[in-house]
């Protein structure tokens, strides 16, 4: 299998097997109970709170472990309800993941507007400062700002330092989903903004981890009510296996791995470059933006994503018809529409998805595949 | 280290570790994912929910796979005050862990009461059933009874299977936490209850990971929103190797371990009456109710329970003050205060919880201990 999908999830890297392993031989017992054996473990995990904050370029206070993005989106968009003032609008980027769309959907109903995009995607930030300023003199004015580091489907890099900067000038809140970021890119600055989540099994770590960055050690921030863990923010047996995993695939990646993303990107483009020419008719969604290095979403000439999906599969290449939540539904992609794709266009259109791990030779390999699936389909009775 | 902190969290068994390792080996691609890798690990993730249904006695369609109990009680909690009538109340047993307590609290402000219990902390379904009959000609019916399995302070059997059927014949939900009896008990029949979660990390599984059953394949449960994943009743990409880790445990656990539980009540019996004898002024909290087989809540003659478990600590005896979530708190037990201890007997108290390792050399060695630990205590100058 030549794994296209790592925007989907990642296989678990060798350092973040280890360090697993080894916490679950060495420090298992619950970091909250009152032993040494215990002490041990509260120390490892707040070693590991101080590695990420200064990764993050942000307080350890501010870290808080949790089981990934999805809930985290959750108890940000549960905590910004309960305490931004009422009446208060959340602006949110349309290309945002369905979990946080749908969180602050559920979180302020009928008080939330989709920022505006360019064609490719992007949010601007001179565009949300205008909407912002022009909002606060409103009965309405926007308390939040929500806008991912970068997507998921397109790998379209958003503004989030200007965003950061522009938001603290207003003092509005500014919520960054750094998920597709985080492990593909430096993380170094992210604490600028004031929420800011990631699941590690997106960068080789383990699914059903993940952390978020709290507004600042003063809020009131409650996560999951329960025993009192991790200073009343988040309740739930600390999983330190977890996080010590998801913490050395993250310091592999940062010290290792970013340094390689210049040559990554020149592979992608290469790839890029000979797909597009070598299938008359498609195109590369949001190609003109800034983009991750691994992320190409690849509009065919003719024939269903599912079709390309299933007949490269065959062929041993695993690439994707959008995120792979929204897979099992198969409607039209959000963030495809956003961009003003027609709904034909989006059902034409692939997700491809490298890792660390891809080669050059896989890009090739994949780009002469697509040549020959798409002869295949061509060739394929219509059904 | 002789561990006796079970109830507190439990070390990952080697089948457990086995089946994680395989899983993000051979199963960690995105179960979501339009591929066949990827219905692979649907196939396994689905398999799991037949497993775990068909122990519980329930359809594998209620079962939700999520991070745990904490998550579990605030995803119920919040589902029922969305769909139980307006003004109806939540009846709970005082004993329940803080999580369910917190989660029920929040969800149901001003709408819940405590049920009684025996002065040994049990609570009797003719009473229950009592104060639901009553209640029902009333403004505000019992919508719904929060009695855990057992208790993870004093190991305290709740009688949940005529709860359920009672509540079941007055239709009035029963929710029950049971993840201190899963894994130590026999699961079979916990499915009679609507809503029933619990946590792996308890029976020799991966922290982080957990199950709920919901109470009909027709509710409207959602808990995270996201996705879409497990048919949008938890978002979140879905942990297939914390799932298949925590089946293999449990699996280990109902069909080699809960057999030997008669002889393991034996020994937790004969250490209970040899510490007492050997601490005059000792006494075991519940002594007379139906307990876990692993579970001793021990108050001690003289001397504070942090004291206590320093000095066993130094002997290489692990026991806790109480839950591992409160000790950071250090505040009185709510659980032995229910059971009308006083703050001062409360302070004197231990909990001691064997696992299927422990064995009966490890109880009379703690004997011992306590013993040695008692005598250096009387003989050391009072702090």
């Amino acid at each position: 299998m030549i794994y296209f999908d790592h925007n989907a999830t990642t296989p678990l890297t060798a350092t973040a097997r280890a360090a697993w392993l080894r916490a679950q031989d060495e420090a298992w017992v619950n970091p909250s109970s009152p032993y040494r054996e215990a002490a041990r473990v509260r120390i490892h995990l707040e070693a590991a709170r101080e590695a990420l904050g200064s990764l993050l370029g942000a307080g350890a206070e501010r870290v808080v472990f949790l089981s990934g993005a999805t809930e985290a989106a959750a108890a940000v968009a549960q905590h910004l309800a309960r305490t931004l003032p009422a009446g208060v609008r959340v602006a949110m980027n349309p290309t945002e993941h369905p979990c946080v769309l749908a969180a602050f959907g559920a979180a302020f109903p009928g008080r939330w507007i989709a920022l505006p995009v360019t064609p490719e995607g992007r949010v601007e930030t001179a565009r949300v400062a205008g909407m912002v300023d022009e909002a606060a003199a409103s009965s309405a004015p926007i308390g939040a700002v929500v806008v991912m580091a970068a997507n998921n489907e397109t790998g379209v890099l958003q503004p989030w330092s200007e965003l950061a900067r522009m938001c603290r000038a207003r003092q509005v809140t500014y919520v960054c989903d750094a998920s597709q970021w985080v492990g593909k890119l430096p993380a170094a600055g992210l604490g600028a903004a004031d929420w800011v989540f990631a699941s590690a099994h997106k960068w080789g770590g383990p699914k059903g981890v993940g952390f978020l960055l709290r507004a600042s050690p003063a809020d009131t921030f409650q996560g999951l009510l329960g025993g009192g863990q991790q200073r009343g923010h988040r309740g739930g047996t600390e999983d330190y296996p977890g996080v010590a995993a998801m913490m050395a695939a993250l310091v592999e990646a940062e010290s290792g791995q970013v340094l390689w993303e210049t040559e990554r990107a020149l592979w992608r483009d290469a790839f890029v470059h000979a797909a597009v020419a070598a299938l008359p008719g498609s195109r590369v969604v949001a190609v003109g933006a800034e983009r991750l290095w691994n992320t190409v979403s690849l509009t065919l000439p003719r024939h269903e994503h599912l079709r390309w999906v299933a007949r490269l599969d065959k062929r041993g290449f695993v690439v994707s018809t959008g995120s792979a939540c929204a897979t099992g539904h198969e409607g039209p992609s959000h963030v495809l529409a956003a961009l003003g794709l027609d709904p034909e266009a989006m059902r034409r259109t692939i997700r491809i998805s490298a890792g660390w791990s891809t080669l050059e030779k896989d890009w090739l390999a994949l780009r002469q595949a697509l040549v020959t699936v798409s002869a295949e389909l061509d060739a394929a009775p219509t059904k």
